[in-house]
């Protein structure tokens, strides 16, 4: 079996690219109201006004659908950059948590997990889009190495997971929300543990 | 509709006891060579030797039997008592780091997100497990602030959660495993915000 295309990079701007635009809409719409469990591609079809055989061509599954919307979503979050390690780490914090603490993107999350565990190439699809989205926002480290403010050879990606990991953990594991606390939390024992140096790679 | 008693809660060490104890056994060893999703109730009534009919009864569902193997399987974790928080830190981490390396403790955990995602009752009974269980740890802190080694007021179950979360980012987010160089992070991470004082409960 070849592989298709991604979904809508045909014809960017055209009418691919607007079916998957109305498709995607729809899905974040709907994760507003209900959750991941009821959501069926004959409602998308109805909302979105594109025929559900079209959906069905395209993206086979909701589970197909939720996995295109994390790509779409996940690239709308900016990286900090203020010229200070914690303010960055601060920013990157709040906006990871307004993210988690949206209805329809915690069911985009949930939805994912469930997609992942029935299927490996959603899988790795979920995977390859934490890691890329981490490797955007290494950036905050890259910077603050320059400005003297963690030492050299600080892996980076391990200071971004430290930091959002608690998030993840009390959205997905505590099943809570994100305040202030624990953004204060995340941000200060990350920000001291990359300024101690424990996120030094070893020779 | 009233509430029916826990699970095997019924004559412990009787028939029902037998019976819960085969079929949460036959889930346990189906997982460890097939994932959440192949999971059926057919299936394990065939290897449990457990008719069909009565596992439907008592737990209804493949998540039903999912959600009581978590409680059994959680239930086995010490909680550390070395006399030191570091080495406390660290040998809970390795606990939840083997834990969690395991095919068949991954297959619970994702079919416990999966069974939570579709079902707001699962939802609850998998945060109240983690809870319970992340309460159960928190004896390491106490201990430590007896000691002198954090301040008091620090709030214990931010420090169990802070040590554990770079480890279920790891498994639920990143898909991968858990190895020394994770452990000593998390570890490192917590502890030195522990001492700074970053856990202490604000006034």
């Amino acid at each position: 079996m070849t592989e298709r295309p991604p979904h809508g990079s045909a014809r960017p701007g055209g009418r691919t690219a607007r079916t998957r635009a109305a498709v995607l809409a729809a899905a974040y719409e709907e994760l507003d109201r209900e959750s991941f469990a009821t959501l069926t591609l004959d409602r998308l079809a109805q909302r979105s006004g594109v025929h559900v055989s079209t959906i069905r061509r395209r993206w086979r599954t909701v589970d197909g659908v939720i996995v295109d919307l994390l790509a779409e979503r996940s690239a709308a979050l900016p990286t900090p950059d203020t010229g200070d390690f914690r303010r960055d780490l601060e920013e990157l914090a709040r906006a990871i948590g307004d993210f988690n603490n949206a209805l329809r993107n915690r069911n985009v999350i949930q939805g994912l997990l469930v997609a992942a565990a029935h299927d490996p190439r959603v899988e790795e699809i979920v995977r390859d889009a934490f890691v890329r989205r981490t490797e955007e926002v290494t950036q905050i480290v890259s910077r603050a190495i320059e400005r003297g403010e963690v030492p050299e050879d600080t892996d980076a990606r391990e200071v971004i997971a430290a930091m959002a990991a608690p998030i993840y953990y009390r959205v997905l594991i505590l099943r809570g929300f994100v305040d202030e606390r624990l953004a204060y939390t995340a941000v200060e024992t990350a920000y001291r543990a990359a300024r101690a140096g424990v996120f030094v790679r070893k020779a």
